[in-house]
C-alpha cells in the first residue's frame, strides 16, 4: 500500500495559524455558496434519500474552521430549502457532518470550534482522501474547497538524479522541462483517479460531489500561469537562500511542491475516465483576491501561502530559514508576481464543478 | 438547555498522561473481553442490520487510546463471528466506529496513535454523552467502559452554602449526610435518564449496549466502600492542604467531584424507568486490581488517578498544588485506602451490563 504524504495546514491559532490566514480561501467559499445552493436545488434527487434517515455530507480537506463550517451550513440550507421547495416540511432528514483532513490536522481547535448552534451532528474523519474513509454507499454531498491541487506525494522521478525528470533548482514544474511537467500531470491523473473511485464507493446513487479547485486556463503552458508563478518563486528565493549558503543545493534539488494545478479540460478528462461521476455543471468562480481592483501586496501574499506551506518546508529545510524565506518571498512577490497577478486579473483562477455519482 | 462540564483525562503521551497511566482500565478492558463476546454472540440479532450496509459502533467515553482501540477490536471480531457461526461470511458488514469524548478531550492523540491495521473506518464524535451524538437508528452496538461515573455537572444543591445539601469540607458524597448523599443520587438519576433517552433514539431496534461501570454493593452505606474512600481522601488531602495554608477553606468547600459510583439496583432502577433498553445481563467482573493477590500501593493509585483528576483539579485550584496534593494522597492511601481494599479485595467492584433496545 503506498502511503499518501500529509501536508496539513498550520494548527492552533496563533500569527501564522491556517485559522487566522485564510481570508483567501473563505471568499472563495462565499463566492461559491450561491453557485452550490443552486447546484443542490437543481441537481439534488431528493429520492437520494432512499432507506436512511440520515442525509451525510462530508467536507474533505476542511483543515481547521473556521471556513468549513459556512460551506457546510450552507449545504444543510440548500438540502433543507430543496425539501421545503417541494412540500416536504415533515421529511427533512437529520444531518451527520464528516469532517475530514490528514491525520495529523488539529482537530483539537476544529472541535473547539464548532458552532454552538450547528444542526447537525458532527464527526471528524482523519486520512487522506486518496483512500477510503467512509463506509460504502455513506455519503449523499461530499464538498472539498481549495484541497485536490494537493497531491498525494512529490513523484518520485522529480527527485532522482538519474531520471530525465530530476527537476534540478526548481521546487516545481511550471518553469521546468516537459519530463518535469508530464511527471506532475502524471501524478495528478493517478491521484485523481484514486480520488474518484473511493468517492464512488462512498457516495450514493445520485448523490453530489461539490469540487471547488484552484485551475490554469486550457492551452496555455504552465509557464503563463500566474498561479504556477506563485509557486514558483518558492525555488526562486530558496535557490537566493542557498547562493548566500544559508541551505545547500542538493537540499533545494530534493525539495518539491506537492502541488498541481490543473486545466478544465484536463480535470474533465480524469472524471470521464473514471465513469463513477457525471459531470452536471461547471462553473468559473469570480476572482476573490481583487476586491475593487485592489489585489493582495507580497507581504500578504507570504503570510497566505506561509499558513498552508510552513509545516512542509519546515519538515525538509528546518524552521531556521522561515522568517527569511517568506520575507525573501514577499519581496519576490511585490516585483515579479503582483505584476502578473494584476495582468491576467481578468481571467478565472477557481473552478466549481458539479459531479453526480452514476446510478446505473 | 444545560450545558454539560467537560471533564476530559490528561492528554499527550507525558509523564502524567492518561495514555501511560490507564493500564486499571485497560485491564478492566481485558476481563470484560470475553464476557463482551459471548454477549454479542448470544444476545446480537443479526436481523439488526436491516437495510443498512454499515455497522455503527461508538465507544462513549472513549479518551486517548490504546485502550478504546482494543475494546472496539474484541467487539468487531465478535460480531464477525457471529456472522461466521451462521455461515453468514459474505454478509460481514463494513464497520464505522466513532471514538466519542468531551469536545476538549485529545483527539489529535487519538487519530495519531488509531491502529494502522484498523478493520473499521474512524471518526471522532466530540461532545457529552448525556446529549445527543448520533443521528436517529445509525448504532448498532455502544460500548463504554469506565465512563458513566463522570456526572455531567456537581449537583447545585452540593456548593450552595443555604442549602441543608451544602458539602462543608467534604468533596465527596460517602461520608457526608443524607441530603449529599441524595443530591448526588437525584443527579446520577437525571443524568442517566438524559443518558438512554439519548442512545435510544440512536441505537436501531435489538441494538446493543454494552456498559462497565464500577459500582457499589447494593445495601451498605456509602461511606463502607473502598471506592468512596478512593473519592474521599482528595477530600482529606485538601482539607489537610487548608490547614497548612497551601489553600482556602472556602476552595475546598466549593469543590467536589462529579463522580458517582452506583449499585446494581440503582442502575436496573434507572434503565427500567427509562423503557427503552432491557437489561440482557449483568455480571460482576472479576477484581483486576489485585495480580496473584498483590495489589497497587498508594503511589500507584495517585498516579492512575492523577491522569484522570488533574485537569479538574488544576481548574480550581490552579497548578500549584498538584504535585503536593498527590503526594499527600499517595501517603494516606498507603495508611487508609490500602488496608479497606484489601479488607474488601473479594468484593466485586466493576459492573458488566449489556441492555437491548426494544423493539416496539
Amino acid at each position: 500500500m503506498e502511503i499518501s504524504e500529509a501536508y496539513p495546514m498550520n494548527g492552533g491559532d496563533g500569527l501564522h495559524s491556517y485559522a487566522k490566514n485564510s481570508t483567501p480561501q473563505r471568499r472563495i467559499i462565499d463566492v461559491s455558496k450561491e453557485v452550490a445552493k443552486e447546484a443542490i436545488l437543481e441537481k439534488l434527487d431528493i429520492g437520494v434519500l432512499n432507506s436512511s434517515k440520515t442525509f451525510g455530507i462530508a467536507d474533505l480537506g476542511c483543515s481547521v474552521g473556521p471556513n468549513t463550517f459556512a460551506a457546510v451550513e450552507n449545504i444543510i440550507e440548500a438540502v433543507k430549502n430543496k425539501y421545503q421547495s417541494r412540500g416536504l416540511n415533515s421529511k427533512i432528514p437529520e444531518f451527520q457532518v464528516f469532517f475530514n483532513d490528514h491525520v495529523s490536522n488539529d482537530f483539537n481547535l476544529l472541535f473547539a470550534s464548532l458552532p454552538q448552534d450547528k444542526q447537525y451532528y458532527a464527526a471528524g474523519s482523519p486520512g487522506s482522501f486518496y483512500g477510503r474513509l467512509f463506509p460504502e454507499a455513506s455519503l449523499h454531498i461530499v464538498h472539498s474547497s481549495t484541497a485536490l491541487q494537493w497531491l498525494s506525494r512529490v513523484p518520485k522521478e522529480i527527485v532522482d538524479k538519474d531520471s530525465p525528470a530530476w527537476n534540478k533548482g526548481k521546487v516545481h514544474y511550471a518553469s521546468s522541462g516537459d519530463q518535469v511537467i508530464q511527471a506532475y500531470k502524471a501524478q495528478y491523473e493517478k491521484d485523481m483517479e484514486k480520488f474518484l473511485q473511493a468517492r464512488a464507493h462512498e457516495i450514493v446513487h445520485d448523490g453530489l460531489m461539490l469540487l471547488i479547485l484552484p485551475f490554469n486556463p486550457n492551452g496555455i503552458h504552465p509557464s503563463q500561469s500566474a498561479s504556477n508563478l506563485c509557486l514558483d518563486l518558492f525555488g526562486y528565493s530558496l535557490m537566493d537562500l542557498a547562493k548566500k549558503g544559508r541551505v545547500s543545493e542538493e537540499k533545494v534539488d530534493s525539495f518539491n511542491l506537492p502541488l498541481y494545478i490543473t486545466t478544465p479540460q484536463e480535470f474533465k478528462a480524469v472524471v470521464e475516465r473514471n465513469e463513477g461521476f457525471s459531470i452536471e455543471r461547471t462553473e468559473i468562480l469570480p476572482r476573490t483576491d481583487f476586491v475593487n481592483g485592489i489585489g493582495p501586496n507580497g507581504h500578504q501574499i507570504a503570510t497566505y501561502l506561509r499558513a498552508g506551506m510552513e509545516g512542509l518546508i519546515k519538515k525538509h529545510f528546518g524552521g531556521d530559514i522561515i522568517d527569511e524565506l517568506f520575507e525573501l518571498y514577499a519581496k519576490k512577490a511585490d516585483e515579479i508576481l503582483i505584476p502578473a497577478m494584476v495582468k491576467s486579473a481578468e481571467q478565472g483562477v477557481t473552478l466549481f464543478a458539479v459531479l453526480k455519482r452514476k446510478a446505473y
